[in-house]
């Protein structure tokens, strides 16, 4: 009995379910254990900036992540996101939601909400932000997953500049 | 001579060539048409911000997308987009890079930096705004891409809030 044709077919099907395992694999969603490492990460990034634990939230961050904030420049490097972070007045009551949390392979997005409490030098009280971010995710080389891009701004209005003051 | 062990070698090849292909793959940088395809999208939206064309800025848009502008809420969905985007005072000299561009498969961000002058009514000049930007794109089934999610915030220092009229 020729056995060539079948071991052929096998070849071919062999190959080609290979093939569209690896073509659907390229759009699949995040693995359960990423989609645990990043919500992990990000869990430990809320709790340290409640803390005001400057190195535990910095400790989120890729080695070179660059933080985003608004009305300011970007930071650039993990130290000096630690140094930025340092400088906050304190916070409270810090929540945030995770809306959506997507990724392929090693990159990964995260997008949501959150709102806090600063303990801004001067004012009578703390007074309440929120707003909304938009994060890059990486596995890193260890399978940990760190935070590579950071940005977030506000939902609340500008604040009106400060009036010309009056001629008399 | 059998030739069954040199068959289920060769399985054994292809199967695990395949399987190779697809792991990298997962990770591979975007395909040169798929980067292409976004810068060129990114251009397009940059020219209708120029030409103050609100509906060929929205196309550049998914259907879905959710603009996360500073000092507001979310935008949902391109029509609302397109509304939002009509609302704002005339623009002029809009200068945008693209520092990043990275995907995986569907997926994929951009992040860079922006600058422009915007007519805002009552004041005697066009003011000058420059910032940053982060942004997910997303490949459609048609194959082109569609802007999906787009944070921006302003690298200029908040207004200082009017001060208390003084009491006497």
């Amino acid at each position: 009995m020729n056995r060539r044709p079948l071991l052929i077919a096998g070849f071919v099907v062999l190959t080609g379910l290979a093939a569209a395992g690896c073509r659907s694999r390229t759009n699949d969603v995040l693995a359960e254990a990423d989609e645990t490492a990043i919500r992990e990460a990000f869990a430990t990034a809320l709790k340290a900036a409640a803390a005001g634990d400057a190195a535990a939230w910095a400790a989120v961050y890729a080695e070179d992540a660059v933080l985003l904030p608004p009305h300011g420049a970007s930071v650039q490097g993990r130290e000096a996101i630690r140094t930025w972070i340092a400088a906050l007045p304190p916070l409270s009551d810090v929540r945030a939601d995770v809306a959506d949390l997507e990724g392929r392979g090693d990159l990964a997005y995260a997008r949501g909400s959150y709102s806090m409490k600063i303990a801004v030098p001067g004012a009578p009280a703390p007074v309440d932000e929120k707003g909304k971010y938009l994060e890059i995710w990486r596995k890193q080389a260890d399978g940990s997953w760190k935070l590579e891009k950071d940005m977030f701004n506000s939902d609340l209005p500008l604040p009106t500049a400060a009036p010309a003051p009056a001629a008399n």
